[in-house]
């Protein structure tokens, strides 16, 4: 592909182009970070790197660079560089654009395989693909273009919609309802039962769990996580919230629009999320816990009770991020502070 | 279903029915919580709930209500409403045994699917019904009445007791031993082999893991949880002991009966647990320690030490929950002791 | 066997035969710990075991021992003992060849099963071994001596080298690229799609992932765990690296050699780790972090800045472990602290 071709396909998108210099208009085979990028690949700084990163372009043998616009010391800089550039206001969604654009993602399926294994009243609409080894229960609906992939299990009324990914061996229990352009990653688990069991004098009662999980358009789900289905009622993720590998949502739990979440993290039964949170590794939040709009919490958290709109979180029971970095600064010091305290007691009346 | 049925039903049940009101006989066709149920739903209020939720059984357009009656504030409350209730001595009960008899279960699969690989020698019980695309080794047995869902995959010389219940693409090794009525939830991996590993001059040794699983009656094990089996001997999980989803179960570890633990909890290798022990979401538990009876250790606690029997521990490391409280409260406070301490040098002598 | 086939074993073994006895020249069956052994089993001793650990050796029933040869107290008792022993330089090293000799690991399956669906031009190697339900994709190369379990989906364009073991149910994403002798538990998802999402005023603009995961030779990944691919070029696991169950790895990670991992690590996108780290249970490592050589990391820790090699760690954020241990030591007083310092000021002069 030609670098000019790039710069006409990142003109149409959203990454904002400034300006561009086409000036020996190479081939451009691969992409590649900055640190590691090669002759024939293109890569990209991103807004607000630091400067030892910033000075790696100087070096690079990249053939072509998607840098800052709005970075006056690497805008000066790309006057002087030899080789063909973007000046953008958002180098990363460019970067992003740019991958689609050279690695076209490919079909990995096509059609229903003969292996797969379709129960009664089953709908499937036109364009699925359903790989080997496939199990779809009974009175399950498959909307158009969505991609089931090998050895996943998919029980009775499952409703998806059109346009998901499903990776492998991934299992989606009875009642759960998919959206539009959902991805599930390779052995999550949606809609398995919650954890719910009732002390009695003969030991513990199970609660069924009657209710059901539901994802919005455009979630996707990380490998080897688990969405749990509540008693009744429902578990809901909300619109274009990103679940990571390995994370766990108990039953009943709300998330809202928009939100990110990172590996580990652990939601427990009951949860209120907002809009827009994003919770690091990690992060456990407490049974019934309501989080506002836009929280943010730092990797390991454990959020124990209510957290307002738009606060920053961090430790364990979480308080404002501020406070915590200046109490965490104090506990290392904490040897410190007990030999303070003798020493003052020593010198002070009695 | 008619209310009286409901009341007739709880009447032969766990939940202690104590006074009950039929007025109106509503036909119930659902199960709600509290703040979502609408006409026609039957929901219920805890033992010792908060006001707020309390007084939403004044508004709360269900058609019947189970309510708590060691409540003197409900039970005066109850006898102004319009709607029909039951008095329990444990609501939540009621509310599990309402949902049993409201969703029966159905039997999701029945008989032995086509699809199935079943090996050789292989004892399969009555009324054992086994999904799409199962694998099933070499001379493992299959008690009476047992699922086994779409994809499982169970090794050679396993055995499974009755009416056990286990999930889609769900993994059970060579040698496990299941006892009956236990539910194995999608994608755990029961009887993986232990995590050890010999440094020598040169690299790792591997230890042959020759040890097996057990898993007495009524044990549960989450969505994408792993029990790992040691290098001689047993891993055992104690009867009617829950796990939820995403724990990890060390080698060589032994837990006692009816212990709960929650969601991402990791229970190192050679750990000893009692009987009805409490482990809240991601705990750890240090290789070799051993934690009594009815130990409660709250969320993210890290037990390094032996606990012994009915203590509450909290944090890392885990120290007794009150104290654990009084020093959190503190550690909020380090700026301020920091700030303090430096405000009595300057006034003290020197 | 007979106890001296056991000795003639371990003098061709890596263990260090120092000394042994051969006066019953028993017959051994099975092997236990030393606090379970009973007739008929040999057990060890490791070095530096407690007290409590190593009188167990007067009472044990076991019928041979494998002791330290280091331990003057241990050597003593040797002497007095009626059953037969060997002392070695590490009697752990020895156990280990001992499970292997005594119980050698039998073929779990043989060739191809017929229900494994397999891609166009694949290339399988002599004496694969294919379970049943397999899902094998177009392009992917499967070295000699594999052996593929029941319901393994691996994508297109894999490389797998020779005498791997992969488990059940275990996926193994496009382009992935396995060395030899590696093994991947059952359920472990390797190359999925690291979790990358850039904020645009319409939502998460998803970063295409076109990198691929390469494992070296000797590596294992643990029952459930996860290895992300990266948006481009590589995550890497170095050589003789040992990761436990329920591990994240993120995308564009650079693990080194020889490392061990335990269960619920999570180490964020783009960190480097160095050779022979050792990360205990349930740690956390931040974005692009590097961990030097030799580090170790106790468990919890969350290392949220760059770690010198030979490091010990402990603690969120990490601090020398030296440190924390006293830190700790403090937090319990933290109460204490406070009080101190209300009884200082009452009595320094205002």
């Amino acid at each position: 592909m030609l670098f000019n071709e790039i710069v006409e396909h990142l003109k149409k998108g959203q990454s904002g182009v400034v300006d561009f210099k086409i000036k020996n208009n190479p081939i451009i085979l691969s992409a590649a970070s900055l640190e590691k990028a090669k002759r024939n690949d293109i890569t990209f700084l991103d807004n607000n790197s630091q400067l030892s990163l910033r000075n790696l372009i100087k070096t690079s043998e990249a053939y072509a660079l998607l840098l800052p616009a709005n970075d006056n010391y690497i805008v000066e800089l790309s006057k002087k560089l030899e080789v063909d550039w973007i000046l953008l206001k958002d180098p990363k969604i460019a970067f992003a654009e740019t991958l689609e654009f050279l690695y076209p993602s490919e079909i990995e399926i096509e059609g229903i395989h003969e292996s797969a294994v379709i129960g009664e009243n089953v709908k499937i609409g036109p364009g699925v693909s359903i790989g080997a080894n496939v199990f779809i229960g009974d009175n399950t609906e498959i909307g158009a273009g969505t991609i089931i992939h090998a050895g996943v299990a998919i029980y009775k009324k499952v409703t998806i919609g059109a346009k998901n990914i499903v990776h492998a061996n991934s299992v989606i229990h009875s009642g759960s309802k998919l959206g539009n352009e959902c991805v599930i990653n390779a052995n999550a688990v949606i809609g398995g039962e919650g954890f719910g069991f009732v002390p009695t004098s003969n030991g513990w009662k199970k609660m069924p769990q009657v209710g059901i999980v539901i994802l919005k358009d455009k979630v996707e789900i990380g490998s080897g996580s688990t969405v749990d289905r509540p008693a009744v009622g429902e578990t809901i993720i909300g619109e274009d919230t990103k679940i990571d590998n390995l994370v766990q949502i108990g039953h009943g739990v709300t998330i809202g629009k928009g939100c990110a979440i990172a590996a580990q993290v652990g939601i427990a039964g009951g949860v209120k999320i907002g809009n827009g949170v994003i919770l690091a590794g990690q992060v456990g939040v407490s049974n019934k816990v309501i989080v506002g709009d836009r929280v943010i919490a730092s990797s390991k958290s454990g959020i124990t009770s209510n957290i307002d709109s738009g606060k920053v979180v961090s430790g364990f029971p979480a308080i404002p991020n501020k406070l915590w970095l200046r109490c965490s600064a104090n506990f290392k010091k904490l040897p410190d502070i007990a030999k303070a305290i003798r020493e003052l007691d020593r010198r002070s009346f009695r």
